[in-house]
């Protein structure tokens, strides 16, 4: 019961990462500098945030390095129109894919034990008090944030 | 293990309800009659929406009728601003608390057989071929569908 529970949330944020390629296939790249409503962020800054935050995924779980660690000043601590070079929708595509299927090959290597053992930004005694900071609680949390910011860009009118 | 992941979700929809609850704490109840971005929906609109998608949980689980079955019509099927009399932000805020009260109720009566038991929407034949079709499921779709709305209604420029 427990690795199908796990299953479905992984098939959960696999479907999101599917529904935001889809979206940035949808219009010429020059569509996604148009901000979602006035005064808010772009996609091309949106996917850029959600790059950083899958991102994130690799060292809190032991994986190894971020793969695009300089997008955590860009896209995540950094407001979007403050950083004057970003890089461009086709990168940031192409980000997206690779990044997507790295995780999801060390995804499919992980027991029910690993996703419910502890991340590596919980110290070893909050652990032990709140299990449910675990890996498996850091993914459905990435879910949760990646619709969050689905919902944003279909906010676009191109 | 089972049981833990299974309130992992449920907190994740509590936690969601409550952002949404308190969204709409923050301004006075006119200020969710404007557009979330232009030509969009009104926050009214998708607070009526989100409790239309939790109130479906009730038959789905099996647990009863809905508690507001005529908002259906009004905030699912018909998009916004084609239903001329709608009900108050005021009335929908008690609906949503008390909606989610009785949601939460039953939730925690539930057992982990339950959570992997098919939704009442789904056929046994179907359900046998596809066990992943199971309340828990229902609940991580309605968790990620809120934190979509909820993207949105973020947007608003008050």
């Amino acid at each position: 019961m427990t690795e199908q529970i796990i299953q479905q949330v992984i098939t959960a944020w696999t479907a999101q990462n599917k529904n935001v390629a889809d979206f940035f296939t949808k219009y010429s790249d020059d569509a996604y500098l148009k901000e979602v409503a006035p005064g808010r962020n772009r996609p091309i800054y949106l996917l850029g945030h959600l790059i950083a935050s899958n991102d994130s995924m690799l060292p809190l779980f032991g994986i190894g390095e971020k793969l695009f660690p300089q997008y955590e000043a860009i896209f995540a601590t950094s407001p979007d129109k403050t950083v004057a070079d970003i890089p461009s929708v086709a990168t940031l595509k192409q980000d997206w894919e690779k990044l997507n299927t790295t995780l999801s090959n060390h995804f499919s290597k992980m027991t029910a034990a690993d996703w419910l053992s502890k991340h590596t930004a919980v110290s070893a005694e909050d652990f032990a008090k709140e299990p449910h900071r675990n890996k498996l609680n850091v993914l459905l949390g990435r879910v949760i944030h990646e619709s969050y910011h689905r919902g944003q860009i279909n906010l676009l009118l191109v």
